[in-house]
Formats: C-alpha cells, structure tokens, sequence
C-alpha cells in the first residue's frame, strides 16, 4: 500500500469537488469509490459501510462493529475520520440520515448496492440521489504520477506475462488448458487477483468476450489472447495479442495488418486537447477504409485505474477532451463471425506531448 | 450446472410472485438475483445486462451485443426468452423503459449498481422502484430439494477441509501460512472460489471478522477457522471450528464449553414455525445464563444459499416463522477482547421434523 497512491489530501480534493457540483454530501460503500478517496478495500457485505463525506464540515465512517477492527487497520484509518460502529440490531440508513442531517442532494457510489441506495432512499425521502461518479470522475480519470507509475508497473507485469504465452500455445492443447497457465503466471507476475483470461482460439476469436473452452487448437489457427489482472495496490492491468499457432491463413494475414495499422494510427492521435471519440475514430476509419468496418464491432477502448473498465471510454459520442493524466486502453479488433478474429491491445497515457504505451510486447503477428 | 438447481420452471413462478406482490416487473441485473432465476452467472460490467421479468407478459434480456454469444451460451438460454442486443451507442435503460411502457413499480436486483438503477429512475421517473428480493426472498429462502442437495454437498466439501485442518496447524506457521493451505485445500475439495478464510489465532481470535495474518501461532492458543466457498453449482459453503494448538487455557476450556451447549441448544430450537429470533434466543440465553452475554456481539446466524449471507438472517426482531427448507448457519461465538475466542458453526436446513446439519466435524476442542 504505497501513500502516495491514497494520499490523505484526496479527502480534502474530494469535498471541495462534492461542493464545486452542488451535493451535499458522497455516500461510499465498499467498492472503487471508497477505495479511491480512503485506500479502504472493504469487503461487499449486506452490513453497511459507509464512508460519508460531506461538502462541508466533517466526514465520517458508518462501520458494522464487526468490521471496526478491520477498518481500523485499513488505510482509512490515516484520514482522521470518525469511524461509528453500529450493532446488529441498530438501522444505520436512519443513524447516517441523522447525522447527516436534511440534505438536498448526495451522490451514491457508482457501485452501491440497490438494497442499500433504497434503504438511503427510505431514510432520506426529500434527498435527490445523482452518482457520486459525476463528482469523482474529474479526479479518478486525471491519474496522479503515483497512478501512472502504478499503471506502468502492472503494465509490465501483463508484458512478462505476454512474454510467457508463444511457450504455452500449442496445437493439441485446449483453450482451457493454456488458460490456467496464464492464471498462474498472472498471479506469478505479482498481481493479487486474475480479472479475465480470454484465449480465443479459431473461430472463437471472433467473439470478444470469450473467455476459454474445451476447444482443441489447431495449426493454423489465430489465437486472441486477452488478459488482465489487480496487482496489490489496486491498479489493474489489460493488454492483449493475436498469435497464430503456425502460418496463418492468408486472408487473416491481410486484415492483421490493417488492424495493427489502425491501432498505431489510434494510438497516435491521443493528446491533450483532443476529443476521446476522435482517437475511436482513427483506429476506424483505417479499418473502414480496407473494407472491415462492419467487421469492428465494439468502441475502441475504456479507461482504466482501480477499476478494468472506468472513464473514459474512448467511444463514439464521447466529446470529453483528453488530458494528461488520462489512461485508457487503445483496442480495436476485427472479428469474421464462425472464422477468426484478431484484437490490439495496449494501455496508454496522455502525456503532455502525446499518448504514452504501457505495454511494450511486440505487435507483429507472433507466429509459434 | 444441474437442471434441477435452476428449473426453467422457476421463471412462472417469479411472475406469479410479482403479480401478487402488486410490482409490475423485475429488472435483473447480474448477481445472485438472476442466476438465481435464470441460471446465468454473468458478469457484472458497467454495460448493462438486464433480464425483465413483467408480472404478465413475455421476459426479455436486454444484453449488450458483445456479451450475446456468452448469454447464449449460458442456461438462461433454455428460458425461451428473447435477447434483445444493444449496440454501443445505444441507451439500453432507454430501451428497457420503451419495451416495458409505463408501469407503476419495479423490482430491482438487490445487488443492482447505482450506476443502473439511477439510470433506470431517470429513464422511467414515474416509477417506484423497491427491492426484488421482496419478492425473490419467499422463493429463495425455500430452498427445493436439488437446492437442499447442493449445500449437503456444499457442507461435506468443507467438512473435508476442516478435517485437514489439524495437520496444517503447528506451532511457529503463521496464520497467513497456514490460511494459504487452507485456500488450496477448498478449491482442492470441489469449490470453484473461495470466499474467505479466517484463521484467528490468540488475541486475533476475539475479532469475529478477522481474516490472516503474518502473526506465528503459538503453543497454548486457541485458533478460530471461519472457512467457506463456492462451488461451481452456485451454492455456498460456511463452517468454523476452533481448534487449540496444545493444551488450552483453563479458562478458554470452560467457556468453550458453554459455546458448544448453546451452539447445540440453538440447533434444536429449529423446526418448522418457530421464528428466527427464537433460535437466536436460544444460543443467547444459554451463554448469558453462564455470565457470556456481553461477550457474544453478533447474531447467531444468516441464511445461505446462491449467496453466503441472505436471508432469513438468525437475529433478535426477525420474526420471520421457519418453514421446511429454509437453510442458514448457526454460529454462536464468545470473544475476550485482547486474550482469545470461539465460535462454532454449522450450516442446517429446516425439515418438518427439525433441524438437519449439514456440517458433521466434531464440535469438540479439537487439540492439535
């Protein structure tokens, strides 16, 4: 857990932006949000926790007393908030809308809860509920050099990890089977969880979330290997590569190509000041001009931190304009339906001067 | 995946239980809501999934199009309901309120994100939204025969575990050592995650929540191991026993032995129309009788099923009447803050005669 990542002064940025936006008040239960403003990875439980911050005076923490201890030793503990433990037979919605007070508006954790954002609702009828999001999204999307430096390290480990798969890939074996390697080398990389292993071999390539199956690959056959984990301090990794288990067919070659062209091309477009539709846009007019438009079927990227998927999404309509700090990932594929695919996929960061790649592997078709 | 776990049949069963809970539809996002009621165990992504169940009329799954190959892949597919596919530019809330037209109250999933249910008010703001499990609890909690039979095997996987347990505890293994043995011995015996592995040992011991620790296990401790997983059935997993490592505290002996008597007092205060409450009771009163009761500080159980925690929870106010099929822990525990603690549990089902445990391990101080 490295300070500078969750540094106490967040509390600080977060309440002046709460006020900046007209709430009153965040309500943060356990999930990204929280851990982004208090360094807290609480567990998702039907008991409460909930760290308040208002726009003025001072935040609080409704704790289960079952959990107090484990807040007590998290990272939360630095911020000098009030942690108020409630029993099993207290209603801590009613004891938060007490201390609370009337408000008029709060905004929820992107991820809270129905059975909690309704009981918040009950407790607090006259309260207008917006995401909390609308407030952290201008300080979660500006990653700090502690971020970066965090994303760069998980981009690094998901690289070795990409060093490790020609060695894996072998006709004969399942998609299954290489993707158990790659679990245990994504844990052996250093990152605490596995967040997805998509080995998408033949014509599974072609659907973009597979994950694994008993498939049998064969020679011949592209392989989209798309993988990503959380290392311990919260950041997440994501890149993915298209292998080819021998030589591959000629036609799949050809649009390779023309996808490795369209996510240099994306990649290149990324600095400030420039919408993040218009960096969709450059990965797909070069694949629209090669005639494999209607064959690029999902948005060219998400952004990424704390979270896999999190702001900005790099989309058509999406009119944000990028900034340094801003990291995402630049990922667009061409998938023949019941054939093959093939997906590109590098994190990056807006830098002053243009758009930073975290993941380095080579993007030339790796044959094995 | 067992038929009989998520019966096709089910889906009638929740409209009917909508209509006679006056609710209009059931909005199901992914989590236990709707595999519980379509068998789909699907990922919860900020692209929303979205199965709408209407109290009369045809359910439909609203699906992002490049999650539609995993939907269709997965038993929900066997529900005969339509898969309606959005595009990425496209307002899938927009969509769901246009298909449903106007109606009064919906259900959502209790674990929904705010980031959809706020979506889901905006996109329909004349209508109330309550909790589904208002509706799915009546189902949920009667837990069917296959159900029943899922956690029986969910109880002897774990059983296995604790069995092991006394070989992995020694004197001078850290608790996180020992709790690492402890992660693979679960997946080992048949469950496809774990949930959580507590390994408390001495003064860790009276912190019901506490998890591992770099902290070495000393001679003449008592050691609390919460343990639990999922298999890949779905269905849940959840039992401790304390063990001691040499020769336990005089003390710590004597109370242990209140523990077990309530534990089992509790156990046989379940059958069939007593309330929840009442089993509570009867652990409570045995360990207060004893000069305890300040030291057990929480309820004595939760319901368990698709989720480790549900409902019907074993607390004081929960009058709720058993009735055959209901499944929940029983968990009494006695903590000395900064010395040690106990807790004992099982998983049991209701049957019309009583309460059946589903967890066999001796309930004895197992010396190690």
């Amino acid at each position: 857990m490295s300070a500078d990542l969750y540094p106490v002064s967040r509390l600080a940025a977060v309440q002046a932006a709460t006020a900046r936006a007209g709430l009153d008040a965040l309500l943060l239960t356990p999930g990204p949000d929280l851990r982004y403003v208090s360094g807290y990875e609480a567990l998702p439980l039907e008991r409460l926790t909930c760290l308040v911050v208002p726009a003025a005076g001072e935040s609080f923490m409704m704790v289960p007393r079952l959990e107090l201890p484990a807040a007590q030793a998290s990272p939360a503990s630095r911020l000098g908030v009030e942690f108020v433990a409630w029993d099993e037979t207290d209603d801590p919605y009613t004891l938060v809308a007490d201390r609370l007070g009337r408000v008029a508006r709060v905004g929820l954790a992107d991820r809270m809860w129905a059975m909690a954002s309704l009981r918040f609702r009950a407790a607090m009828p006259a309260t207008d509920q917006v995401l909390a999001g609308s407030v952290l999204r201008e300080l979660r999307m500006r990653k700090s050099a502690a971020e970066v430096a965090a994303l760069r390290e998980a981009g690094a480990a998901i690289d070795a990890v990409h060093l490790q798969v020609p060695g894996l890939l072998k006709a004969g074996r399942t998609e299954r089977e290489v993707g158990r390697d790659i679990h245990d080398a994504i844990l052996a990389a250093g990152h605490s969880t596995v967040d997805f292993v998509i080995v998408a071999s033949g014509p599974n390539g072609a659907s973009p979330h597979h994950e694994v199956s008993d498939r049998v690959i064969q020679t011949g056959e592209p392989v989209v290997v798309d993988i990503g984990g959380q290392l311990h301090n919260g950041y997440c990794s994501d890149s993915t590569r298209t292998y080819c288990v021998g030589e591959p067919p000629a036609e799949f070659a050809a649009y390779y190509e023309v996808l490795r062209r369209a996510q240099q091309a994306a990649c290149e477009a990324v600095r400030p000041g420039v919408t993040c539709e218009s960096v969709d846009a450059a990965a797909r007019e070069v694949i629209a001009e090669a005639g494999y438009g209607d064959y690029f079927i999902h948005r060219t990227g998400h952004g990424i931190g704390i979270e896999t998927h999190e702001e900005p999404y790099i989309v058509s309509g999406n009119t944000e304009l990028m900034e340094p700090g801003f990291a995402f990932s630049v990922e667009p594929g061409i998938y023949l339906a019941g054939r093959h695919g093939a997906r590109i996929e590098d994190i990056l960061v807006c830098t002053e001067t243009g758009g930073e790649r975290l993941n380095n592997t080579s993007r030339e078709l790796v044959i094995v």
